[in-house]
């Protein structure tokens, strides 16, 4: 049989960043590795008996309903408890008409590609960024613009730079809180700056906020659409790393104009996000406290991170820096510039430690001297194992 | 703000199936209303007091895993059941490894039309064709090309014919059993001729199998993919009209080649489908009789029929002709050439009882006097009276 892809299939990824998956696949495939890999939730931490009771109220209560066919948009308890408690806590005004429930943010993520990006149009993300919105939005065919961060985020001059070179922009792309690689957070004055260069050059941002609630130092900063006065910044959230995972339930948040395009593509493309788990999710919020389950989570992830530091800090060689995150799941090692941590990890897996090179996260590549480390899913005792090995391996070096 | 939107949202529906997608969702907010427009099992027959001892005996002895993360392929035991049960019993050979979980068999279909339609490619479709397929391919931009069906399916003799003339064909995409919207069945002889002339011009075949458990004459016809000697049928299946649909579970069973292109599609577009349901659905296949709750949803649907069918002969005017379908879930009305269904919706629809227009499931438009009707969800009573109110209609024409 002749070759019967579409032509798009032959745009993905390269292939080095296929081979790093690859590799990782095989990681998580290995029980006895220590793997600071993944982005995996703790999940001893999961409210199971709270689960128990719940699945067992909706269907003593409104069993055929919960398995039945509901609305594309999602179910509107859950999107009120949405609107009233997760974007009310980010400071963002908003109603349950603002709201779309997604099979988690990777859905809504891949859905703001299909419905803004033509081919050529240009992206402008962090660098590095996350390499799950590089993989939704790549189909599409867009040009990566990467942007340098410091200790405060994207940094803003590096931002109107690439703005004024790429009018072809279409949107700005940033996880504002505990970055997935970097675990870096930006400030509110940058949030603010950022809002303000989106308007002048007329483009929208796509905010991605998984992590925003898992905080180990200070208050929640505001979201950057909670500074949005005219519509946009389109925020994607997530339940994934607060409650279940599994469960697959996101949502996007925005104004009624793009929210009519996003349900004609969610119709089309899987009808609904299931019913079951958007009344699990809804009634958890009634009848328990997220806010306390999230700082149940806190308190295991600050104390893992600590200890991950502590231990870097002894066994890592002192050519070697890291960022110290404010809260999320992960943190970023910068090796000297002429190490390439592919290298590092194929030494790492000899002994039998697991984590994701740098390269993964640069949509244009040319970075090799970095890599992400995630302290949410081992235990005490695996941070120190797996640290003390890695340090082993970059001492080699 | 300039038109953000990509191109590609401008080639959608005709604005036609727009107003009528439209008019049938005004229907199902208004609850006196007896539509027979839908799609929807009726929630009844949904296994509810078994789903509560599934979910417990889930959370219970594996409630971590069950609302972590899982891989993108779908859960092996899931994946493994509908390969011996589900596909053997269509007659088709396959293992787990040929099975890839979808949200729900939509899903499928969106994820064929991505990974091979290229624009301008020609998609061949039954005559009329499932709508939701429709939407799925549309953002792809193919040409359809429709086949006339008799009582037996798709004219082979109109397939190839549209073969011949279009050498661009990337798939058949057919509907095999008790077709959605008309009720009609493909016979064995045909699929074997469908799968023949697939390989005679070199194209795929989509096979969209929702309803071919659903049987209330005769036995489970063979699938055309049991035909399948060179891998070129692409199945599509789902666990929405024989278990539960909000769940949101189907599946795609293919050969390993293709499976790789799925993979790589599910992963960017939405990482996984839900895990809990994934393991509730396994569960309920190995600890509870499927067959016997299809049987038990067969009893009910049957006798729906029969009394719409009867209902329809003692009230519609002799001048409308339907189809007399021996499973699923829809049968089909034409009415003489000069109605237009459409017209007949609106005075329908002042007498509270709703259709779906035949014009939504023509990809190229120009078929105005039929109509879809569902006899799956509403009562007996229900039916009784509706459709005497649309008799009403159609002999005041």
């Amino acid at each position: 049989m002749k070759n019967k892809f579409a032509k798009r299939l032959s745009t993905g990824g390269s292939s080095e960043a296929d081979e790093i998956i690859a590799l990782i696949m095989k990681l998580t495939e290995m029980p006895e590795v220590i793997s600071f890999a993944g982005g995996l939730p703790d999940g001893e931490l999961f409210p199971v008996e709270e689960m128990k009771s719940i699945t067992h109220k909706i269907l003593s209560e409104d069993g055929n309903n919960a398995l039945q066919y509901s609305g594309t948009q999602g179910l509107k308890e859950l999107r009120q408890s949405i609107a009233e408690q997760i974007m009310k806590d980010a400071g963002v005004e908003a109603t349950a008409d603002n709201i779309m429930i997604t099979c988690g943010s990777q859905q809504g993520l891949e859905f703001s590609g299909r419905i803004f990006l033509d081919e050529g149009d240009v992206v402008i993300c962090e660098s590095p960024s996350y390499v799950g919105a590089i993989t939704a939005f790549q189909p599409y065919g867009p040009k990566f613009v990467e942007v340098k961060m410091d200790q405060d985020g994207m940094i803003m001059e590096e931002l109107e730079e690439a703005l004024k070179n790429n009018p072809n922009t279409k949107f700005i792309y940033t996880v504002p809180d505990f970055q997935n690689p970097t675990g870096i957070t930006m400030t509110v004055e940058r949030r603010k700056r950022l809002v303000e260069l989106a308007r002048k050059y007329d483009v929208l941002i796509l905010e991605d906020n998984p992590y925003g609630n898992l905080i180990f130092e200070g208050e929640r900063l505001p979201a950057i659409k909670s500074f949005d006065t005219d519509d946009r910044v389109i925020y994607h959230g997530t339940f994934s790393k607060i409650f279940c995972p599994g469960l697959r339930i996101g949502w996007l948040c925005t104004t009624k104009e793009f929210l009519d395009q996003y349900l004609v593509v969610k119709q089309s493309v899987d009808l609904q996000t299931n019913t079951m788990a958007q009344k699990e999710t809804a009634l958890y919020m009634k009848m328990f406290d997220l806010k306390a389950n999230v700082n149940k989570i806190i308190d295991v992830y600050r104390r893992r991170k600590d200890l991950m530091l502590k231990t870097m800090k002894e066994e890592f060689p002192e050519n070697c820096s890291f960022t110290h995150p404010k809260g999320g799941l992960f943190l970023w090692v910068t090796l000297p510039e002429d190490k390439d941590s592919s290298e590092v990890l194929k030494k790492a897996m000899e002994m039998r430690v697991g984590f994701v090179p740098g390269i993964a996260f640069y949509p244009n590549g040319n970075h090799r001297n970095n890599f992400r480390l995630n302290f949410s899913s081992m235990k005490d005792e695996q941070i120190v194992e797996g640290i003390k090995r890695l340090g082993k391996v970059l001492k080699s070096l």
